[in-house]
């Protein structure tokens, strides 16, 4: 990598265009004075993007790419456009010459790619989906995995408690954060054998740099008391959209309730600011940038639909887990583990 | 079975006291005219309760039970306890005295005395917990497993759809509720084996009762276009609770955004009818008595924290199913599927 840290970014992955993506990236620069950013995509609508941010064009060098990988390409397909943006922006990373990779594109085929280019990590046997959901308490809460990998082992949920832990140091600045596996009880025996041999070896694992508090369950999430929480790609998918799907319905039902009457109208118009920070509390874009762990290079991705706010908090992750070196301090907790764990079980791939 | 349709009640279950819970029966009892209950538990207590509701006690045959399985005890242990209210409400449908058993204790316990005295129905490998989740649209939506079985095969999966369906024929008064499988994607090849090879048979199987619509993502669970939501115990435990943690989620937000300034105050007393709507959707009594289907006979599962009126509504889902012959039914559906796919995988155990 070069000496200053650099961005690859797909310019063309977003729904809201070039435009709105080269917007939030030079929002995102003016947190990050130190970044560099190297651009793919379409030569003259970047360059033209970049008209409105002069700040953003001193620090970026512009690649074009050729084709587009489109939101309906199947992962097999995608992986074959060797010369679309999101292709070529995870090409710089495996190349050294980006540090990281920001894509608001297809998600299956940016998990394909990542995976095929940069591969797993020494230690790490599957990357994992890592995103930051907002919690009650004084800082997010980390979850992972969010949909990458539907069944998981032991050894695969260790290794995402190591990777979601070095993350949680990261973006909550903590020296120990508390970890617990999703389980559908807080009793030892809760659960599948995968999920309480998993506890076992974190339990164990005293040197790690990271408290393991058992077991959540998933009414717990967003209340704020544990940092980092581990489950497999299918419950965390589940979780997540549900947390999504149930914010909405919440909203929904609050907005009808709010134009159901008069006297609610004028008590909604009232309390707008206090709509205003349940918006803010519940928008996706605060929370966007969900980031591949366990790769030899950073991948963030973006929601197609995420605005200038949002694709700026994307590209934030992305710099902050770059410049904290987030793949070093996993390698080094892995290595912990497993000196740890030599002669345990975690050796074996854990039935 | 006598022929006036009788409810077994575990009076001593709630943690709310035997006087809520027979303020709970009564209310009920007055939808449901032509109900007999069996009360066990304390009689001395029962007696004294029933004072207040001689509806009730009209209706009502008070049996003593000398123990009660506390929340605490292992379902090992609960099951030793013949004596105690609850283990004395399922016998009793065991022995045909009462069509269904409506207790608010220990959910570990009751499953499995449930299924150690009344075992699964013919052609039904494993009971499932299902329950009426709040949606959007005109009805709820029937939700199952929700923590009864942490790993489903398909022709488990299948088995749930039918008795899902049942449920929701019933409660919404459908003759073809839409059906559809939870998973972490829409498209066919998501998901795991399992899913996708019982979505094959149910969607081979035109001759049930149901339309299968294929798969649904957590953010919809709470839309209101699908009847029967089907999966995994895990999974369905997870969905459940992060529903139930995210509303208590936002509604913390929104309070403390009320409570934040004097505008947002006055704006919220204004509003109270509209936040009074918000308790009513998200309120669980409202929604509360989940169902064991599946066994010989109907046994709901109340909130142990439920109120008089949650109460009354478990009451009255057993009530509905036992009226509405339920048992009968599922046997029914489950001879039509065995029919169809006498030559398919449904017949071995699917992997």
């Amino acid at each position: 990598m070069s000496s200053q840290p650099r961005i690859a970014i797909d310019a063309m992955g977003g729904d809201e265009g070039v435009r709105v993506m080269m917007a939030g990236v030079a929002l995102a620069r003016h947190r990050h004075d130190g970044l560099r950013f190297t651009l793919f995509g379409d030569e003259t609508r970047i360059k033209a993007a970049l008209d409105n941010h002069p700040n953003l064009r001193a620090a970026s060098d512009v690649v074009h790419a050729d084709t587009v990988v489109d939101g309906a390409d199947k992962p097999s397909v995608a992986i074959r456009k060797k010369s679309s943006s999101m292709s070529m922006a995870i090409a710089a990373v495996k190349s050294g010459q980006a540090g990281a990779a920001v894509s608001a594109g297809n998600t299956g085929a940016l998990m394909a790619m990542a995976k095929l280019a940069l591969r797993t990590m020494p230690g790490i046997d599957r990357p994992a989906l890592a995103a930051l959901l907002p919690t009650l308490g004084d800082n997010d809460v980390v979850m992972l995995d969010l949909g990458a990998n539907t069944e998981c082992d032991a050894r695969n949920l260790v290794q995402f408690a190591v990777m979601g832990a070095a993350y949680a140091r990261i973006a909550f600045d903590l020296e120990r954060p508390r970890v617990r596996l999703l389980n559908i009880g807080t009793e030892d025996l809760k659960g599948t054998d995968e999920i309480r041999d998993a506890a076992a070896i974190l339990r164990a694992a005293h040197a790690l740099p990271m408290s393991f508090d058992g077991f959540i369950e998933g009414d717990k999430i967003s209340r704020g008391d544990t940092d980092v929480i581990v489950c497999d790609g299918f419950s965390g998918n589940v979780a997540l959209k549900t947390i999504e799907g149930t914010a909405r319905f919440v909203t929904d039902v609050l907005r009808k309730a709010f134009t159901s009457s008069i006297r609610s109208k004028i008590g909604f118009l009232i309390s707008k600011p206090a709509m205003h920070l349940l918006k803010h509390h519940l928008d996706p874009n605060n929370h966007n940038g969900a980031v591949f762990l366990g790769l030899n290079g950073v991948v963030v991705k973006s929601h197609g639909s995420a605005d200038a706010k949002g694709i700026a908090n994307a590209v934030h992750v992305a710099a902050r887990l770059l410049e904290e070196d987030i793949t070093r301090r996993i390698a080094a907790d892995m290595a912990a583990v497993q000196a740890l764990t030599a002669s345990s079980k975690l050796e074996q791939p854990v039935k």
